[in-house]
């Protein structure tokens, strides 16, 4: 028997932000990790097609940081500035240079859930419920199912 | 006959954001200035009663900024990122460091309205409307109203 796990992803009622929870079999500080090590982030982020390289990557309080992933020479660039980086919370901006003037205010929080188990949960806030709508039928959950199932098999090998 | 103009501050009926509108007898390059040079920055930003210094500045996209304002020894400071630096648009993260886990996505525009004015828009997005509603019951008009009224008499005395 396999299990399937899934990332929630939800669209909140009151204000345009997706919100989004997983949990995962590894401590507050591996997920920590995964978020802030360049090289870490690079293996795990987008989906299972897609080859990232990090292009700029400053992870600390006032940083900003830049990544390209490519398929089949396609190119997808993302950009953003880290506002705070503290143990168990990061917020920083998320703009896909696609559409240059978006901009997501992103917050991440790494819940300790003990005996080695982590809840992350995710907040992306925009300025209306139309680019909110727009970001949710862009097909984001294969990107964030592919990449977190990639993040849950680099804790389990060992590697974060 | 005098004529005293006050920005507009409005709450976004749909989306958590404060929006402020000021039209300024001078140049979207003037007002651009104002907003990135620190040592111009400093001479007008916040109420008449407070004194500011700027403590970190890097005015371009992917820099950070903080400064700390002051009035008979108690301090008031403010941090975040610039996201994005271009010719009439700033987007930048802001907090207020009495209020370490509060955050705004702010955006300013500068729109040419020709024969050397200029409409200064801005927006500050928060996560909720509660935060959104305390921010704008703290007294900020008074901050906001001094500060662009400073930046106008810069911009009459040509130091802008």
């Amino acid at each position: 028997m396999s299990t399937v796990t899934e990332t929630t992803i939800e669209a909140d009622p009151d204000v345009p932000a997706i919100r989004m929870t997983r949990e995962f079999a590894g401590t507050p500080e591996q997920l920590f990790r995964a978020h802030t090590d360049p090289e870490l982030f690079a293996q795990w982020i987008g989906p299972s097609s897609l080859t990232t390289r990090i292009d700029e990557w400053d992870a600390r309080s006032g940083g900003s940081w830049r990544f390209v992933s490519t398929r089949d020479g396609e190119e997808f660039a993302f950009h953003g500035c880290f506002h705070e980086i503290r143990p168990g919370r990061i917020l920083q901006t998320f703009t896909y240079e696609g559409d240059p003037d978006g901009v997501a205010l992103e917050t991440l929080w790494f819940e300790d859930l003990g005996a080695g188990r982590t809840r992350l949960r995710t907040q992306s806030l925009v300025d209306s419920f139309e680019t909110r709508d727009g970001w949710l039928r862009s097909g984001m959950e294969t990107g964030v199912n592919e990449g977190h199932a990639k993040l849950e098999e680099l804790i389990r090998n060992g590697i974060v």
